[in-house]
């Protein structure tokens, strides 16, 4: 937008405000249904329309209270999570998927989807980090920026969540996050910076940060967000996060949503009007609101009668940028002996063992459900790759707690006691039982059939809004099931899908092929079946460290994860593979971890510094060859590393990455550019990064642990940068 | 298939059969599961597996009883019916949608599906119409054949049926039908044998012809089919159509299939072992079933290891294809002051009244019935289709019978005595003031609303294997809803899903603009809406006459329809617009008509005979010009009228036609071959079909009734041919 267009509508804006009444104002700061503000309509101001959420737009909720319209006409588009499209490693792709969000979210007459979730994986427990990108910083940041912006593109405004520190479920209503300055300004807040300037809107946390709500806190939202980044764009409350008028009145903070249907007496509702009225707070605090929610309003055209962009929902075009990117979120993360891919034409019979091989994912996860228009599982992807000559059988191997007469995801039999308990008890056993039941089944099959793909892994009874995991382990006896079908049949494929790592010490080393496949949305089964066999060479890389243990993970060895009323994030900015490659403790895949089919050679690193006082800049580039015989991606990773510094730094941190495609034979060159930003660290005193002289090593590899070359660059000045 | 082919798929056929047991032929005669026979595994000879149905490959039975199997793997491409098919009188659809169900059906691992239904239409009220094409011969067999030809290119029998007149679900078990020579010969077998020709195999029909069940009958099977069309493919009974051993067995019928899972006590199972080893049936007639199945196997390339192509289902391809047809199906029946298209852009708001424009139809039919990966209803389709910025507003208007607490359609309240008919009672009066609560809440809409679609018809549960409609109404107080709307919004858009024609005279005077939607499949309500706001020009054109009452039906004037024990075809060969053009009986809408958003003029009609003892041509041609504004498609129609003759003939025939698209102001020339057979009638008595010399009138035109161009040709010589 430019700054003239910046200033009419600030202007059309104020002439609006002028008009009117403090009632009308304060019905556009508040939700006058769960998912909409009021309007005017003799202004021709409209309600602001919002959606959840991040894999698609939610289906249509009664204005009053959490029920499900139930109509057949919003069934919709259902996009790969978040991690899936950081696994591409595709700014590209990245956009495509907002593209996509947009026109459904325009197109099922949205103003504003509530997405892109992007807090940092902090722990691999997180119930939500399905719907966010990564551990680090710099890839979140690249792949935000182009989805939100695709978002955008169809008159709908993205809402990037949740503004800050949001990174555990578990107390998220009260959790008081303790972090450092330098870790705050190094990891948590580099990809909302970079977003806030693109994104129309921001959603304020759950959670306090250093004691205030995130949703009223003026650190956060005044002096931070709206002073120091200079944020125009509207920032609305998570669903109830507000709990205070007057505070809330004095932050940045614009739009308050809630979860109940007494909207009159929201926070920002008529306790806003009394306090105004009572001269508690002034006036002007609330047209600063308006002003910028009339500026939405205008850069989506909703105002005066302009044009806007219709939007279409549940087209084929859709359903293939889906594709695309589920295709490309597949992890190779073993291969032993080129297992894979399966020689789909002479694959006469085919053993297809686990739930999630049949399961649907779409309808869980808390407010990133979907009701999707159809769902490719794996083993629908699977039979119809393949087709006909192909003969599969499917053995369920386990089942979930679900199964059970009643949920019992994180029971604890032997801790109740009396009726409740043994209760508990019949069910756990009969669950076993089943277990059992299917497990032998499977392994009878295992041992008759010649091939076999194991579908395991995650559900959205883990990873899901509202809780954290408690463990890393598969849950459901899925690693008796999987060790002891390895032990049958040592060439079985594992293919595991979710949101977040899993522990796969008890059989790993068994396996000679695994497969990583996230939420990948309703093609995602089929983009899974292309993989396995062939079609579609992986090309996905880890956007997060794959722990071999919990304790191994930096905030569970410090003890902090998920704290209590408070949380310490004392491992500071050794999050992710910061920690690991630091403490050199083996990850059992580590950040940017995937293999192809193929294989790729990196030569001719070259390193042009340009410095001066005020700027420096430095050019990496690297030919990166096709050495195999399938047509491959392969993303290069730069990571940059301060040998000696004046703080404590980690050991490489990514500051660039290039996703090429070379046919078999060819050679492409990589190049990106670096700014003294990506030399920098956060100096917490003088609030500044700070790029210091001296030696840095620019590593050039396949994958955070794979530095395949390797150039060291010398700097003359202190350079410092406000991000 | 080329001769050398066939003799030595013959051949090969032979060698097999000498190293089978008689256990192991009877095992390939009959069903071994419910749709599948017996294989021979040590000589390769695999089961055959079979499928149901014409608009998509069913869902996975069972092997031995008649329940889904349930996995998330057999969700499938759900296509338009073949009255759809028929409706969009475009042969490279047909074969397209021929193709996608081959592929299918391959992909799903079947061998044959049973597909096409192409049955005449003889009444309006067969329960299975939407399953068949038309009331004519002519373009039943122009569109079946492609279709046919699409199946086979991926190795997947198609299997015709119900060989033949099978035309009513009534007693369809056991109905003994009566029908002329003539009419049986130009009206009924026509298709059958121009299909015979292509399919490797057919389904002969339930009911009994001339006193014999169709799937023991020698006269049909062993004289008509296999000795006069010299068919050699494979002949499959419907399911339970079969009665008798030896008949049977001495029949053409090669292969049982049934119901019931007492599989070894079919007729061909052990009764035929126990038939031929008493020395009752000879094994040659065996052998010669076999021989028919394994020349099939070899065709599909089933046998001896030879590659086989895989299919595949779900794909986007099959998607597009399935909206192509469902966009060239839709039929604009009325269109006063072109009110359709509605203008797209400046719809701010709509309002769609109808419980079809939420209902999803793929799960119903019977044997039709689809687990559709996905479907767009009417309601989604417009929402779609239209986007955000108009606001669609939804009144459900009526409810079928199932919204009462039991099924009552066909109810007769009335009729009953005692508790059971008060039951009933109750539950229609709660229905009917349930409809009536829904119908007023439609009108008040209806007088707010500028814009209103009205989307109403018929469900599968008057289109429905098993039973036939018991009348042409609109079923759930339609009418009145439609009539009420009417007269509160003149401007209202009636659309009508359904199979087969509905009496409209209650409100079409009042409708300015009227829609015929079919069972289109899953993008059938995007097609739909398509129409409606214009992206796609309607060029669809009914395959069947609408008339305005049942009792103008011919079927039904000679008050022949369902019959008793036995059906008397009295209406003999004037069926559908043969009847209601020959005793000059105005149907509601005629057969072949159908409105464009465009216009299209007919000149320069040119007719170029060529004649001599043995043959005869006519070569018709003609330009047609779009002049209007749209770019659209025309169906030129060509029909034939012998106005002497020395039998009684239908006052025209259709005998050609030619789909032509045309840009605004594109002028193209139709030009469509006739040969003696278009000129011809079935002489009962020789057994040939005979043209007769003399005057015959060349009409060509928009529909049956909207002849545009008109010419005279003179034949001298009287031609005989077999078909």
């Amino acid at each position: 937008m430019t700054q003239a267009e910046e200033s009419r509508f600030s202007e059309r804006a104020k002439e609006l405000i002028q008009q009117l009444t403090l009632e009308e104002k304060v019905g556009m700061l508040h939700g006058a249904q769960l998912f909409c503000t009021a309007g005017v309509e003799r202004l021709g101001i409209p309600p602001l329309h919002m959606s959840d959420g991040p894999m698609g737009v939610r289906n249509e909720i009664c204005g009053d209270h959490w029920e499900p319209v139930g109509l057949p006409d919003d069934y919709v588009t259902y996009l790969p999570s978040n991690s899936a499209v950081a696994a591409t490693w595709n700014r590209q792709l990245a956009r495509d998927t907002g593209k996509v969000l947009g026109e459904e979210a325009r197109g099922r007459g949205k103003d504003m989807i509530l997405a892109p979730g992007i807090n940092l994986k902090r722990s691999p427990l997180c119930g939500r980090n399905f719907e966010y990108m990564s551990e680090d910083p710099c890839l979140t940041r690249e792949l935000a920026v182009p989805l939100i912006e695709g978002i955008q593109e169809s008159d709908v405004s993205a809402c990037v969540k949740h503004f800050a520190v949001n990174n555990q479920e578990t107390e998220r209503l009260q959790v008081d996050v303790k972090v450092s300055e330098r870790a705050l300004h190094e990891l948590y807040l580099p990809a909302f910076r970079a977003c806030a300037k693109v994104s129309y809107s921001m959603m304020s946390a759950y959670n306090r940060l250093a004691g205030e709500f995130c949703s009223q806190s003026k650190a956060l939202l005044n002096d931070l967000l709206r002073r120091q980044w200079r944020y125009h764009g509207v920032v609305v409350s998570d669903w109830g996060a507000v709990h205070d008028t007057q505070l809330t009145a004095e932050s940045g903070l614009d739009i308050e949503m809630s979860v109940t249907d007494n909207f009159d007496q929201y926070y920002l509702a008529r306790p806003l009007c009394e306090a105004v009225r009572a001269g508690k707070v002034p006036e002007y605090l609330l047209d600063e609101k308006i002003e910028r929610i009339l500026v939405l309003m205008q850069k989506l055209h909703m105002l005066d009668g302009e044009e806007r962009k219709p939007g279409c929902y549940d087209t084929a075009a859709h359903q293939l940028a889906a594709l695309q990117t589920a295709r490309e979120s597949v992890v190779l993360l073993k291969n032993e002996d080129n297992l894979l891919p399966l020689p789909k034409k002479k694959l006469k019979k085919l053993l297809v063992i686990g739930d999630n091989a049949i399961c649907a994912h779409a309808p869980g996860g808390g407010s990133a459900e979907i009701k999707a228009l159809y769902e490719v599982t794996p083993l629908l992807g699977i039979k119809s790759v393949l087709g006909g000559n192909t003969e599969v059988r499917f053995a369920r191997g386990y089942c979930p707690d679900t199964d059970g007469e009643q949920n019992c995801t994180n029971w604890q039999a032997d801790s109740l006691k009396g009726s409740a308990g043994k209760a508990l008890k019949s069910v756990v056993t009969t669950l076993r039982k089943k277990r059992r039941a299917l497990r032998h089944e499977a392994l009878k099959l295992a041992a008759e059939y010649e091939h076999v793909v194991l579908v395991c892994g995650l559900t959205h009874h883990q990873d899901s809004e509202g809780s954290d995991r408690s463990s890393m382990e598969l849950p459901y006896e899925q690693d008796k099931l999987i060790a002891e079908v390895l032990m049958i049949n040592p060439k079985a494929v594992v293919v595991l899908t979710g949101g977040s790592p899993v522990e796969m010490g008890k059989w790993l080393s068994k396996a000679k092929s695994v497969v990583w496949g996230w939420y990948a949305g309703m093609e995602g089964g089929r983009a899974l079946a292309e993989v396995l066999f062939g079609d579609v060479n992986p090309s996905g890389k880890l956007p997060e460290t794959f722990a071999k243990r919990l304790q191994d993970c930096p905030a569970h060895s410090v003890g902090e994860f998920p704290g209590g009323k408070k949380v310490y994030y004392n491992e500071g900015i050794f999050v992710g593979y910061r920690h690991f490659d630091t403490v050199a403790v083996e990850p059992e895949f580590c950040f940017g971890h995937g293999l192809s089919y193929t294989t790729f050679r990196y030569d001719n690193l070259a390193v042009k510094l340009q410095e001066n006082e005020k700027e420096l800049s430095v050019v990496v580039s690297c030919d990166v060859t096709n050495t195999g015989e399938y047509a491959g991606k392969e993303t290069v990773q730069l990571y940059v590393r301060d040998p000696v510094c004046s703080v404590a730094r980690p050991s490489k941190e990514l500051r660039g990455f290039q996703k090429l495609a070379l046919a078999p034979g060819e050679t492409c060159t990589a190049k990106i550019t670096l700014t003294a930003a990506d030399f920098s660290f956060y100096d917490s005193q003088q609030r500044v990064f700070v790029a210091e002289p001296g030696e840095y090593q620019i590593l050039v590899g396949a994958s955070s642990r794979d530095i395949r070359l390797k150039e060291s660059v010398r700097t003359v000045y202190r350079h410092t940068t406000a991000e």
